[in-house]
């Protein structure tokens, strides 16, 4: 199995072990640097496949007192966006006649980036790479080999992409893990850039009384980095805006964490910060890519973890349910823990 | 506590007996037919409020093998919509470079109902009833005695309703009971305008050796009409179009197991066919009047329950999670069970 | 007929002369205030109407070398918005297949306030006032008794107003007149909040080698306040964001000119900016009010005059074809002068 | 000057003169088949640039009365979209307070396809072809040598095309011809699939006692195909539903009335159906493809011709603005006639 893609950041050496051992030919839509995935060829589920019954009934079994916790921010027009992107909805009132007795009906009217807006699962059509194939042409490819090509189809992404969209993730009901890193660096908020090291992940599970090997197949990994205290300050809060105003970037993890929970094989991976991810002045290697491609692990973006961190909370029954948005690239999602 | 509601169709006698009981003078926003609700004035969490953390440990003991079904149907361009209603949703890439190594991001762009389409969760603010008030006025009002003035605020309901959005329900972590009138009148599909009785329910239950004290506090109730098979036939599935072509109306059940279930302090009611009640040629009293207004019981539409009944699925583990838009009459959802 | 209407900016003194003169049980739909029009009852034309036949002929009949000016911006992304309003604009590509002669196809979706963004032509259906009509209630009444109830109908605007939209309005090929008020005051661009007087108007006209009654019946008038050089600094140049940041309103005519316009019996007023009337902190008799309610003159918004005014324009013909919306409250519109 | 395109319909012989004479290595982006433009290397703006101050001096000469001509149709709900396009538009009210002399402000809120709905205005970024180019690759080229991958740019179309859009064309303030091939053909309205001929078109033009060379540099040629009757008929006035129910396409012109508008050198051409081209069960050569690429020559589609017809009108002043749109393939436009 692949650990290190090709890096993209401009400046930054080129890893390419697999790609260097592989002659060029050999990256076919059926074979190349990250696929076929371990799940199986053509497989769109990827990290979703370690939620099995087994796993389903264990996590069922965690939760003492029934005591749950949302793990998201609302939807609303004051959230932070990535980039300019509208959220706008509109509740429209229908009243054929007036008269008491008679019904009033809302509905309401919504236009935005509806997979990819506050509280996010970021599916796995979401993000891929560029790589040279057999035939010479550069593709865009995503986990499994999916071909950018192919997954526009003639419609061009109108009405969705063809492969990998969001509804082919299967529902997660499974074992929760916290990894309180602000709780363990004792901040309110790590700072901007910050990227989280393995030793802080270790320092992290001590403090939880818990160790790397307490991470297991199948588990939503959720991390506190305290960043969500920024939410209701979205010039801050958000990354797209690195260098402007306040804006220094958000702290997350790096390869080094990524490739540890890749070896773990968590179903998702989750934090209260844009991206998950480090994001700074200073561009890094990808974990979007890391956990994507190779791996089909999907990410789970803008939680809020403040409460469960406050109330100690280690390991608990998650849930979550993306919405089965045919073709979509993500979807909004209300995370819960129940303890 | 009131149990008939003025009705609204034409052509029915009025049944309103405690606004004959109370006189005009005190239906004002703090007390009138139907509010204050019996989960305390000015709730806004109606039905859920049942799912307390003791039901939702009771119901997490539920499943003993950790099969999941899903309960509704994926989101797509084709799915039958209630009347005139885009659902538009485009894919984007973006790609500054298309160098090898170089990232492709895909986002999507939608516009819709989002409230109000497809598999839904219909919340409070969704449906409410003219009422002459105190002052004379006529005003719309909704679970608990809040208006439609006050809901659509001085935004006139641009960014949602100030009141009763779908973001004050608690999560459905519950027992689920399927209710199977479909297998019970061994028929893969009730007709078009039926109206499911008491005694199909009793008949139901009992075929599922079950009893009417079976259904209890907070649990979601589902009733499997056999229509989801209409899926694919937006003309024939949806009722907004009755008297149109082929169609002739949906299956559900009216006002007489509605009471049933206000008796039983259901906590949702959801049922495979658009509206849950029956629709037809002739109007009956609005079930979602009966359910939304004085008890503020939650709806679940357009659900698949197929495989749950080919199962023989009786009672089981039921997540469903409506997603905390604001102001939203209505979420889009991904109901599961777990047996 | 009404020539000063009820004020309704706090502090100010209520100015409504006719509504003293007029009991309250005038204010019904055929009579009150401001109504019914000069040009008619239940007229929804309003001042397009006097763009005749002979007139067109006339203004046909100005240019002398067929030069001709954009007197609009462009529509895009980044022009000023009235408060936050999505622009969102999307080309699709559709390509069945990919092989040399095939074709490409390019089509764009669009989000957005499209009567209401960038160079507009705003409606009588753009605004109202509330009015006390006879049976004590509270109405929206618009030009010629149009009421607010009457216009949103059982649809509540779902597809347009069902009066007064902009597709009545009948074309605008006419004489168009400049008054070049920055040019007469010898500055790039007026301050901010400056009212325009009578006497500017004067001047303006006296600079051009015109009087007071150059203007006639049917014209279309053009104001230059040389504010369009903050188009490209949204922040400064709409109103909408008076008192934040740089922005203290912005440049326009008041009353007294309005009075003179409809005196004159003009068939449209134009401005280089967000609202052709003075805006600052201060608050004033509406414009638009004076205009649209008693006389039906509708209003050409954010336009850009800076080279009519340099090339010493006076009067042209004018060309101003709205979209024919249906039921819209205003038009995207490409307005050109010819000389 | 290239006449004849290669074509793309399957089945059709490829008629391709000038890619055989000019070698492979000829097709850059500076020099193909079509391009660069007899209006200059790199020109956007077509065939509007015969639109010039002679021209327009002329054409505005050539009313004699002063009557007006709505050559469009309204945009609505109700209107033939091609294909499945969401039209949605719903009007908001916002009223701070709802005092008498408080205002009431309308505006509204859009999603559709703004350049490519109704009666519209096709810009040259509408549509191109593929090309096999120097490099050996397979590229979309449009007018003037402009390629598909440098109009989409970097976000891929979000905001626009970055080349051909609609706001490079000059106001068609122009003479326009009308030729009724309806009333030359006494019928009502044109057989579904019915292809113009020259002959049709000798004919019309002698009819109405004009011939070949009455057409001229920079007209805007509008055909009369009697088609409009069915714009409130859907599913038969749309090609887009050709073979299903009613529909057997519609009437227009081919290459071989193309070919002769080419050489007369006109500024538009338009039509009161679709597509202006015929449109029919058997693919013919696209007479888009025919006009735009080698000559840059738009088109305005579904027309009302009805009342010009009617009045026995051959020749009159064109007034044609579509909307500077940054980035459109296309505009809505209201054209009008004057006599």
């Amino acid at each position: 199995m692949l650990r290190t893609l090709p890096t993209f950041s401009a400046g930054l050496p080129l890893l390419c072990a697999l790609a260097v051992a592989q002659p060029l030919g050999a990256q076919t839509r059926e074979r190349g640097p990250w696929w076929p995935s371990v799940h199986g060829p053509r497989d769109q589920a990827g990290a979703s496949n370690y939620v099995t019954p087994a796993k389903i009934l264990a996590a069922l079994a965690l939760p003492k007192t029934g005591q749950t916790y949302e793990l998201g921010h609302p939807y609303e027009t004051s959230m932070p966006q990535y980039g300019s992107r509208p959220y706008f909805m509109n509740v429209l009132t229908r009243a054929a006649t007036r008269a008491p007795g008679d019904p009033v009906i809302h509905t309401e009217y919504f236009t935005g980036y509806i997979g990819q807006m506050g509280t996010q699962f970021d599916a796995l059509a979401h993000q891929g790479r560029y790589v040279r194939m057999a035939d010479g042409s550069v593709e865009g490819v995503f986990y499994n080999g999916f071909t950018d090509t192919e997954m526009m189809g003639t419609a061009n992404g109108l009405g969705g992409v063809t492969a990998l969209g969001v509804e082919h993730m299967k529902p997660f009901i499974t074992r929760g893990v916290l990894i309180d890193i602000a709780g363990f660096k004792q901040v309110p908020t790590l700072p901007p850039a910050y990227e989280v090291t393995m030793a802080d992940v270790r320092g992290a599970l001590a403090r939880q009384r818990l160790t790397e090997t307490s991470v297991g197949q199948g588990d939503a990994v959720l991390f506190n980095y305290g960043w969500a205290v920024n939410w209701a300050n979205p010039s801050k809060y958000n990354d797209s805006f690195i260098g402007t105003g306040e804006n220094q970037g958000s702290p997350g993890i790096g390869a080094e964490v990524a490739n540890w929970l890749i070896e773990r094989k968590v179903g998702l991976v989750g934090g209260d910060s844009c991206c998950v991810e480090v994001r700074g002045p200073v561009p890094k290697e990808s974990v979007h890519h890391l956990l994507f491609l190779g791996h089909g692990i999907p990410l789970l973006e803008n939680l809020d973890l403040a409460e469960l961190a406050r109330d100690g909370a280690s390991e608990f029954l998650f849930l979550g349910l993306p919405e089965r948005i045919k073709g979509a690239t993500g979807s909004p999602i209300r995370p819960i823990a129940v303890r």
